[in-house]
């Protein structure tokens, strides 16, 4: 649901921060389990790359589209039922095709805390590289103890050309939008986009359905109500990276563009029993978090982001997020202000939007 | 100058990602060369963690703060004359403690273009963790090889108690600033704050005196004019991190608090002639530069950032930046709307303005 639909903005942030515990065979010495359905390991020796579909420099992210050589040591054709395969041709040639998204870990502060390691995260058999010194200031690149060089991997195998779409790094830019150009090619490239998606997972959501173990609070009331979740991006733990989604229970209210002075009560409802409930579950002060609205938002019924302000998350840019505090005081100081305002989005090549707007950008 | 003054946000992005060469003697064989001044070495088997100062999921950053055991294998005393040393008990506590700036390095995709090194990418001597399958999505973890695994480190030593705290994450919180609060409030905290900060850098910028070789455009009209310059935490190469810096040439312009009518052809000169700037200089389309203002900006003489659409750089939140697309936008809606507006802003706690706002925050 909320995750699978909002994730569009950064896929690193899939990546799970929760491992299990699970069996640890080594890379280069294939066990008798690979073979079973149970628990098949991948031989990553055998993974070559074909192409590199995205990378991040400050998430230390990347997204490689790759082919294991042979059929040997690769998952069971038990699991090659692909949910984006969609003929026989696909289907076939994505056979060894897979995805491999990779996230470096981050430095683990509760292990180095306790055991006052220090320096035993660098690998003392390496070299060191000086990079620089001036006065007090020393640069040096440093090599890091095996244990601290993990990375978070999801393997999408087998994987359609589909797939490796989805996770192409497109080139994005910012569309600037007039209320006229909002009735002219905003809402009509919508309504043909919108017509192939469905919003019952909203639905579900709603009624308590679906995801009832991450509800956080529920205000029942049909015009200002509202249920929020824990997003299933964040794990839960770190308080410090809280994500949670608010879901309004009013129907027909698509985006920030249909905002206006009767919506105040429930912005003003969403602003105090969220925070509330937040601030009562994981104790963050109201201060602290930061309340908002994509727009466009990535699915069309009104919806809000509750993160910490410590929290580091993607789609926290001023070109997407619109804090609700300043919403509510646009309204109040114009009640028509988002019908009459230019506002400022982004797309990304080959999105709906972006074919609507493409004779207005400059694209060099 | 730009890079000291904007540093506020992240220290992480003050690491450099040009090591020049240099001598790579290993971490435990101190050389001769640690005990010249020329090009001293630290011994980091003798660094002792004291305090984890700051640390970021995303970015895969720690600040430590710790302590060297004794004095053999430390750099040279020559280099102990701590800018920020303020006296000599000061200097003395400081001698031995250092602060440790970690941030693991991106993976290096032109590498991995160019060798179609594929699966080398991991240390196929170690053991993976099996941590999901299901269908076509399989999560592990995995060990990386070793020369994937270098942080870039910058060692402040000695480091005084002061330099510490400036690396010390500190809780932050949102600011509600109505028009009353900007001068009850806000205005005298900044007086009495910015009369110890000297404005002499933007002096030097404006006058081509500093950092004129990092200087992309220059407009010198008097009113709407502004110098552009590569800022220096932008590295010049990879141009989806793209992160320049406008400073307008008008004075006595301190913040977006100020902006009216009169201001709107300095607003779009910037758009125009700045984007075009970059444009000409970097290729990027005009469509593909996000311009904003930072509310509260970090020093109070106008100026405007331009980054690329794709960069990832911290400051980009809806908190603190405001698009001069939207700017321009709510002054021509109303001449007035930023003396009008109720503004949000972040504060860190011991920050002048957490002082002046901390009896408003819900603090718990």
């Amino acid at each position: 649901m909320a995750s699978t639909q909002e994730a569009a903005g950064n896929k690193s942030s899939e990546v799970s921060d929760e491992p299990t515990p699970a069996k640890q065979p080594r890379l280069d010495q294939p066990t008798a389990s690979q073979e079973s359905t149970a628990m098949q390991q991948h031989d990553f020796k055998k993974f070559r790359l074909v192409e590199i579909l995205d990378n991040s420099q400050r998430a230390k992210y990347v997204a490689l589209l790759g082919k294991f050589d042979t059929t040997d040591g690769i998952s069971s054709s038990s699991s090659s039922s692909s949910q984006d395969g969609k003929n026989g041709e696909d289907s076939k040639s994505s056979s060894t095709s897979a995805i491999l998204l990779l996230e470096k870990e981050a430095f683990p502060v509760e292990q180095l805390q306790q055991s006052q390691l220090g320096l035993s995260l660098f690998d003392h058999r390496q070299t060191v590289e000086t990079v620089m010194h001036n006065d007090i200031w020393h640069k040096y690149r440093l090599p890091l103890e095996s244990s601290f060089c993990l990375a978070k991997a999801t393997l999408v195998h087998p994987a359609t050309d589909r797939l490796a779409a989805k996770y192409r790094r497109r080139p994005c830019h910012l569309v600037v939008e007039s209320p006229e150009d909002y009735r002219k090619r905003t809402e009509p490239a919508l309504k043909s986009a919108g017509a192939k998606h469905s919003l019952a997972w909203v639905g579900n959501l709603l009624d308590g359905s679906a995801e009832a173990d991450r509800l956080v609070f529920d205000d029942p009331d049909p015009a200002v109500g509202f249920v929020l979740h824990a997003d299933l991006k964040w794990d839960g733990r770190r308080i410090d990276d809280l994500y949670c989604l608010a879901v309004c229970r009013v129907d027909g209210l698509h985006s920030l563009r249909q905002l206006g002075a009767q919506h105040l009560p429930l912005l003003e409802n969403l602003m105090d029993k969220g925070r509330k409930a937040l601030r009562d579950r994981y104790g963050v002060p109201l201060s602290q978090q930061r309340v908002f609205l994509h727009y466009q938002p990535s699915f069309y019924h009104l919806h809000a982001h509750f993160t910490h302000v410590s929290a580091d998350w993607p789609g926290q840019q001023a070109e997407r997020a619109h804090l609700v505090t300043e919403i509510i005081n646009n309204i109040r100081l114009m009640p028509d202000y988002y019908q009459k305002a230019t506002l400022t989005f982004p797309v990304k090549e080959g999105e709906p939007l972006y074919d609507a707007y493409k004779d207005q950008l400059d694209l060099l």
